[in-house]
C-alpha cells in the first residue's frame, strides 16, 4: 500500500459493503440517514492514512479496516452535527441530513453514528483495545472541544493567534494524528514510531487548515470547490483575518472593522477591499510561512522514523500537498 | 452493599467529585452544561444496580465505579438529546439544557457526554474491555433505536402491542439489563450468572415502563411527580391506549378516536372520558397482568442464580417496586 490512493480504494470497497449493511438495518428512519451521510462523505483521507500507517509496519492491514471505518464514521458524525449547528444547507453539493430529513433525525442519526464508531473500534483490535479506546475517546472529545471553541470565537472579540491555532489543532489536526497513530498501534509499531506519526499528523493537519484559510482568498475556486472569499464574506476568523487585525495600522483597522460590521454589502467589493488589506499587511506570506513551518515539523518527525523509503515518500508527498507552492 | 440505597450513596459521593472535575474543564461553554445535566440527573438507579450486581460476586466494588459513571453519563446524555427532540422545557423541575443554554450547546454537550461515557468505560476495566465495549456500544445503539421507534410511533397508525413492547425494551429495558451485566462481568461472574442478571434487568425494566404508563392514569400524582393524565392529553401511545384500541367495540372506538383527533379540548374532560373507556375495556387489569408477567420472569431469573440470600432479597424487593399492589 505505497500510495494513499490505493489505500482509499481498498478502504472504499470494504466500506461500501458495510454501509449497505448499516442502511438496511431497522429502524430505517434511523439508519437510512446514517447511510446517506456516509455515502456522501468525502475523500476517506483519515482511514487511508490509518491503513497506510499500518502498512509501514506490517504486510497485511485487513485487521485495521474496522478501526479505519470507526474513524471515518466518527468524522462524518461530526460533520453531520456541525451542519445542524451551522445551519448549513449543503454538504459536498448535496442536501445536509437535517435538510433532507429533519433536525431530530439528524440529531439522533448522528448520535447513532458516534456510537457505531465505538462499535467498530471494539470489533477489530483486542490486544491493544484499552490504549486504542483511550486514544480514540480522548481525540473525539478534543474534536468536540475544537468545535465549541470555533463557535465561541464567532462572537468573541480579541481571538489571539494562539487561540486560533489551538482551535484548529483540536478541531482538525488531532483526528489526523489519531488516525495515523491507531494505524501504527494496530500494526504493533513501537510507541516512539507511533508517536512520531502522531506528530507528523498534527503538523500536517495544521498546515492543511492554514492552507484552507489561504485558498479561500487566493485559491482557484474551480480546483478548490468552494466559492472564493466565502470566509471573508462570513467574517470567519481565519488565520489571515486575525493576522491582518494584528498587523495593520489604525486607519486600516478602522476600514477593516467597518467592513466586518456591515450587514448589507456587495460581496465582490468586500472581498476586494479585504484582500487588498491582506496584501498591504503581508498576511498571505505570513500564512505561507507558518504553513511551511508546520510542513517542516511534519517532515522532521518523518525523518526520525525507521520506515521503508517508498512509504516515507508517500507521506512526504502528502505533507507537500498541505503547502502552497505558487504565489 | 446489601441495599440499593447504600449503592446510590456510595456512587453519588464519588460521582460528585468527578462532576466537579468535568465542570471545571475548558472550554467552559462545553463542559458547564455537561456538569449541569449530570447534577440535575435523577436517582442513579443504573449505576446503583451495576454496583450491587458486582457486589453479588466480589467484596470490593471500587473498580466498578468508572463503568458505573459511564452508564450514568450515557443515560443523562440520552435524556439531554431526547429533551431537544421532544422540545421539553423542564427536566426534573429544572430548565432543560437547550432551554437554559442553547440548542447548539445542548447538541454539542450531549455529543461530548456520549464520548465521555466511553472514556470512563475505558478507564476502569482492562481485562474484559472488548466484551464490555461491545455490550455497552450495542446497548447504546439499541437505546437510539428505541428513541427512533418512539418518535416513529407518534405519527404511525396501527402500532401493535408487539411494536410497543419492542420499543420500550430498546428504549428503557436494555440499559438496565446492561448495567447489571457489566457489574457482574467486572466482578468476574461467570457468563451464565451475568446473563441471568441481564434477563432479570430486561424484565424489571419492562415492568417499570408498564407501571409508568399505568401510573399516569391511576397513580397518585403527589407520589408520582407528574401530572395525572399527561399521557392521555398528549395522545401518547401507551400500553393502555394501544390495548384499549384493540379491545373496544366499534362505537367506543369511534368515541376514542374523536378525542384523539381533537386539538382543542378540556383536559379534565378528556382524561375522564378516556379513563372511562379504559375502565370499560379492562385495560388497567390487563396492564397489571403483563406487569406481573414480567415481574415473575424477573424473579425466575433470580431464582436460578447462585447469590447470597440477602442480595437476592434486595433484587426481589426492587423488582417488587415495578408492580402495582393496590387497585
Amino acid at each position: 500500500m505505497n500510495s494513499l490512493e490505493s489505500a482509499v480504494t481498498y478502504f472504499e470497497t470494504a466500506f461500501r459493503e458495510e454501509i449497505s449493511k448499516i442502511q438496511s438495518t431497522a429502524p430505517p428512519k434511523l439508519y437510512e440517514p446514517v447511510g446517506y451521510s456516509l455515502i456522501i462523505g468525502g475523500k476517506r483521507l483519515r482511514p487511508a492514512l490509518m491503513l497506510h500507517a499500518a502498512s509501514l509496519f506490517t504486510e497485511s492491514v485487513e485487521h485495521v479496516l474496522p478501526a479505519a471505518m470507526a474513524i471515518e464514521i466518527f468524522h462524518n458524525f461530526t460533520l453531520l452535527h456541525d451542519d445542524i449547528m451551522d445551519h448549513a444547507d449543503l454538504r459536498r453539493g448535496l442536501p445536509t441530513v437535517h435538510k433532507k430529513y429533519s433536525e431530530n433525525t439528524a440529531i439522533l442519526s448522528g448520535d447513532a453514528m458516534s456510537i457505531i464508531a465505538f462499535k467498530y473500534l471494539a470489533r477489530g483490535s483486542h490486544d491493544r483495545l484499552p490504549e486504542l479506546l483511550d486514544l480514540f475517546s480522548t481525540t473525539a472529545l478534543q474534536v468536540c472541544e475544537g468545535q465549541q471553541l470555533d463557535m465561541d470565537y464567532e462572537t468573541m472579540e480579541n481571538v489571539s493567534i494562539e487561540n486560533y491555532i489551538e482551535m484548529i489543532r483540536l478541531k482538525t489536526a488531532v483526528l489526523i494524528g489519531c488516525s495515523l497513530k491507531i494505524g501504527a498501534l494496530l500494526a504493533n509499531a513501537n510507541p516512539t514510531q507511533a508517536n512520531l506519526l502522531y506528530e507528523y499528523g498534527i503538523n500536517v493537519g495544521l498546515a492543511f487548515q492554514l492552507q484552507d484559510d489561504w485558498l479561500d482568498v487566493y485559491g482557484n475556486p474551480d480546483l478548490f470547490g468552494k466559492s472564493k472569499g466565502g470566509d471573508i464574506c462570513a467574517n470567519k476568523k481565519t488565520y489571515l483575518l486575525l493576522k491582518a487585525i494584528d498587523a495593520c495600522d489604525p486607519a486600516t483597522l478602522l476600514e477593516l472593522n467597518l467592513w466586518l460590521a456591515r450587514t448589507d454589502f456587495d460581496p465582490i467589493q468586500k472581498i476586494a477591499v479585504v484582500t487588498a488589506i491582506y496584501e498591504k499587511t503581508g498576511v498571505s506570506e505570513q500564512t505561507q510561512k507558518l504553513m511551511n513551518h508546520y510542513h517542516s515539523k511534519a517532515l522532521e518527525a518523518l525523518e526520525q522514523m525507521t520506515i521503508p523509503p517508498a512509504s516515507r515518500e508517500t507521506l512526504k508527498a502528502f505533507a507537500g500537498e498541505a503547502i502552497v507552492r505558487n504565489k
